[in-house]
């Protein structure tokens, strides 16, 4: 089995990096909390003391980090200086494109093969090995990262060259925000002309209405067991990460010239929604903010 | 079969009529349009000289108007005053959820059943006999009619009292004129990032940015071959229709207190493609002006 740096154990990265050890690899974790670097270790993980040593004897690197300034530092100060030559790196953090592109580039100036393979699926999807992987980069670094991330997801999809997994995340994710409110909206307006939850729910549900945010995780309680809106809106996937991906997709429209009015209402929304102190309950949650709740 | 009244023969009340026609029903046609009467007769339905005159026999009255200010003048000029004892009334039209109730508070105290039953599925599905009705009304009216709608339609919903059709028909296409502008905008995102549309289809299509709008009616050509992309935008469900349902649920918004900021900036983005002289295209082609063309 591979020798796999983990770099980043948080909700994400730790449930990442034990269904690796499960899988029988040779995993060794890095976080800078001990505490999430013990957790690893309980996993079956070896402990790094450091970043640079974790990546020093690894055929892998998978690094899952909070944001494109980290992924910039941590692989110019720590990956790409300590990796041996040939190293395959595969980063599942949700980050900007253009960082993904630019440290993409200098792994390959350095003679490493690198992937962009954000993730969706939650920490449900993390802790079952069911996420969604949308990979930027190379057929080949592909082909090579597949049987890796399939130990820890169930969908993994090739969306073109390097920075493109960014993308296919944000531009899935703009819809998905966009139309959680559209069908926030439809039901409090729905509410307030006398239908019925369950009605509007039976009629849009099976008609031009439909969306994953309707059918798959239904903000009102009642029509989708399964949804949030059952649980007083615990998560699931948080406003706060709904808020980053919106912030991303803002960030990439305007650097390369896209108009995207709705994404910047929904990124004002959820916004509002966050700043409000709600930023760790469920994203469908802003439905509550939007009933005047 | 049933002696029935069919007032308002455009685009979608002519082609409804002539399947109540293939069913062997009597009917009677009446359109301010000379021409509109002579096209029902030539697919079997008998002429009427006014409205009040195709009435006066009738046992069920079907009206398919433009809006509300017409379906009001109509029932209350003409229906009203000279339908007999009992009759079924049957309003087709789009029109706001007020006028509905209003009109339907009419035929209750002259003594008849009525019910609201807006339909979707444009005109292929008027002319199929495919449509989906969105019935408010009594559950004893909502029975009587179904026979009959059953002749047009395929998929009869009964959403609640009086007005609850027009109700989800605004909530469900509210859900669509945004979900529509979410995907297009995602699209033009994509592909300013060098993301392939038929990758970021993939990804989205299994993902959680799946919505109608994507997966039955891409308004990039190439993922969905039958979506009117691939014909130029050629309706399909006009960009003015749209605007039509979007400015009613703005209208339903405002009176009954319900806040809608996506559906309102929906309807502002609709109305300057619209106004830009693209009414008559497909409302998928609202993408065109997001890509600035």
């Amino acid at each position: 089995m591979a020798k796999i740096a983990f770099i980043g154990l948080g909700n994400m990265g730790g449930p990442m990096a034990a269904n690796l050890c499960k899988a029988q690899h040779h995993v060794t974790a890095f976080d800078l909390s001990a505490a999430a670097v013990a957790a690893a270790v309980e996993k079956g993980a070896h402990q790094a003391k450091s970043a640079a040593e974790a990546v020093k004897e690894a055929e892998i690197v998978v690094t899952m980090l909070p944001a494109g300034k980290h992924v910039r530092e941590v692989y110019e100060k720590d990956v790409l200086p300590n990796a041996k030559k040939g190293v395959l790196l595969i980063d599942c953090s949700t980050i900007d494109v253009d960082s993904a592109r630019h440290v993409a580039g200098l792994a390959q100036k350095a003679g490493h093969e690198m992937i962009d393979a954000p993730v969706s699926g939650g920490v449900g999807g993390a802790t079952a090995g069911t996420l969604t992987f949308m990979v930027g980069g190379s057929e080949v670094s592909f082909a090579k990262a597949r049987p890796i991330l399939e130990k820890m997801g169930k969908n993994i999809v090739h969306a073109g060259d390097s920075g493109n997994g960014q993308a296919a995340k944000i531009c899935n994710n703009m819809i998905l925000g966009i139309s959680m409110i559209a069908v926030s909206e439809s039901f409090m307006l729905g509410k307030r002309l006398g239908l019925d939850a369950q009605k509007l729910f039976d009629v849009a549900s099976t008609a031009s209405g439909q969306c994953w945010s309707l059918t798959n995780y239904c903000p009102v309680p009642g029509p989708v067991p399964t949804s949030p809106a059952n649980r007083d809106y615990q998560a699931g996937f948080t406003a706060a990460m709904m808020l980053k991906d919106l912030l991303l997709a803002q960030q990439a429209a305007s650097a390369a010239g896209a108009t995207t009015p709705l994404g910047a209402e929904a990124a004002q929304l959820f916004s509002l929604f966050v700043n409000s102190g709600h930023g760790a309950k469920d994203f469908s949650g802003i439905i509550r903010m939007l009933d005047g709740k």
